[in-house]
C-alpha cells in the first residue's frame, strides 16, 4: 500500500457501467522526505476521505475488496482508499539520516 | 488508476486471436502539475475515447473486466479505458505548494 | 499493455519445466518521444515477431492467456508479446508539444 | 519481494472493515548499494518486526497469503512483511563493481 | 519477466510458516546497456542459481507457479527465478544506437 494525500476529485459521465455510483478522489502519493513526486493516482473510495487528509491507498484485487466485498471481481477498478491515517510514528534517526 | 490523454492508435493484425475486434490507443500518462511522463500506454478501449480526450485507465483484471464483463479472464489485455473525464476539481493550495 | 521493439533472443536449458519449448524475445520498451528506456524486459512469442519489430506486450494473466489459453495459470511466465504492430497513428500536435 | 527498513508504523481508525486490528508498517524499501530510494510503502505484519529491523516484503496476493492464510480474498492489502531477515551475504566483486 | 544477476542470499529465521526451507536470493536486474540499476529483488529459487549467474526471473503467480506448481496460491512469494540463461542473442545495430 501507500501513502497519499488527496487533493480532488475527477467526474466521469461516460464510464464502464460497473462504475455508476462510485466517487474517484485524485490521490497524490507522498513519502516521508517531501520528494516531490509527480504523478498521481485515481482511486475509489467509500469512507468519504476529504480534499487535504492522509490516506493508505491499495491496488488490485485489495482495491476491490475494500469497495465491494460482496463481488470484488465485478468492478473495473485497481485502486483505492482502504484508511484515513490518523497518526503516524516515525523513527527519528531515520528522519535525520536521509534529510 | 492513472489519468491520460488519448494521443493516436495502434493497429496490428497479427495478434492474439482473442484480440480481434479490440480498438487499442495510445494514452500518454498525465499528471497535473505537467511534468513530463515519457512513457505511453496501449489501453483497450469501447467507450470510443478519442484523440484529445482525458481518460481513467485501469490496469489487470479491472481492465479485462471494462472490456468482456462476461469472460474477462480470457482476454490477453491489461489495460483499458474505464473512463473518460469531464471534470475534475482539484486544491488550489496543492497546485501552489508544488509547482 | 507497453510498446516495445525486439532486441534478441534468450536461452536457458536450466529452466522450470512448464516453460519448456517456449521462446522468450529480449523487448526494449520503446516510447514515442524516443526518450531512452535503459530496461529490457524477457517476454514469451507464439506471434513469430522477428528482431526489429515493434510489438504490443503485455503482463500478468494477460500473457498466460496469450501463450496457452488452454490452461493459462499453468504456466510461470508475466510478460507475452500480443500483438505486431502495423501501424500507429500518433496525433502530431502531441508530438510538438512534448518534443 | 524486496528488501526494506522498518522506519514507523500507521493508524487509522476510518477504515475498510477487514483491516480491523491489523499492524501496518512504515518500510523503506532498501538496496544495497545505498543508493536513496525516496518511497515509503504500507505493508501489513504479523511477526512483530520493529523500528531498525530489515525485512523482506511482498505484494499482491502473496502478501495477503501471508497476513490470513485461511482467507486471502477477504482481505483489502496488498503488501505485507513475509521475514525478518537474520543476514545477507552478498558477493563483494558485485558490491564493488558498482561502487 | 527481467533479466537479473545472482548477487547474494538472504536468510530469514522469523517468516511466514508457508516459507519454510525456501531459498530466497539476492538479484540484480540488469539490462544489455550496463545502465545502472540500484535496487536488488527477493527471489525464490528451485533452480540452484549461483551467485555471478543470470536469470530470468518472473513476478505473481508465474513465481508461484514456479516454485510450488501443486498449490501455488499457499506461498507467500511473489518473484522467483524461472530459467538460468545459457546465452543471449542481441542485435548489435541496437546496441550501437544506444550507446
Amino acid at each position: 500500500m501507500f501513502l497519499g494525500k488527496v487533493v480532488g476529485s475527477v467526474w466521469s459521465t461516460k464510464k464502464i457501467d460497473n462504475l455508476t455510483n462510485l466517487k474517484f478522489l485524485i490521490i497524490h502519493p507522498i513519502n516521508l522526505k517531501k520528494a516531490p513526486l509527480t504523478d498521481v493516482v485515481i482511486a475509489a473510495d467509500v469512507l468519504g476521505a476529504g480534499v487535504g487528509e492522509t490516506v493508505i491507498c491499495a491496488y488490485g484485487h485489495a482495491a476491490r475488496q475494500a469497495i465491494y466485498p460482496e463481488n470484488p471481481a465485478s468492478l473495473s477498478i485497481e485502486a483505492a482508499v482502504v484508511g484515513i491515517v490518523d497518526r503516524m510514528d516515525v523513527d527519528p534517526e531515520w528522519m535525520e539520516d536521509e534529510s
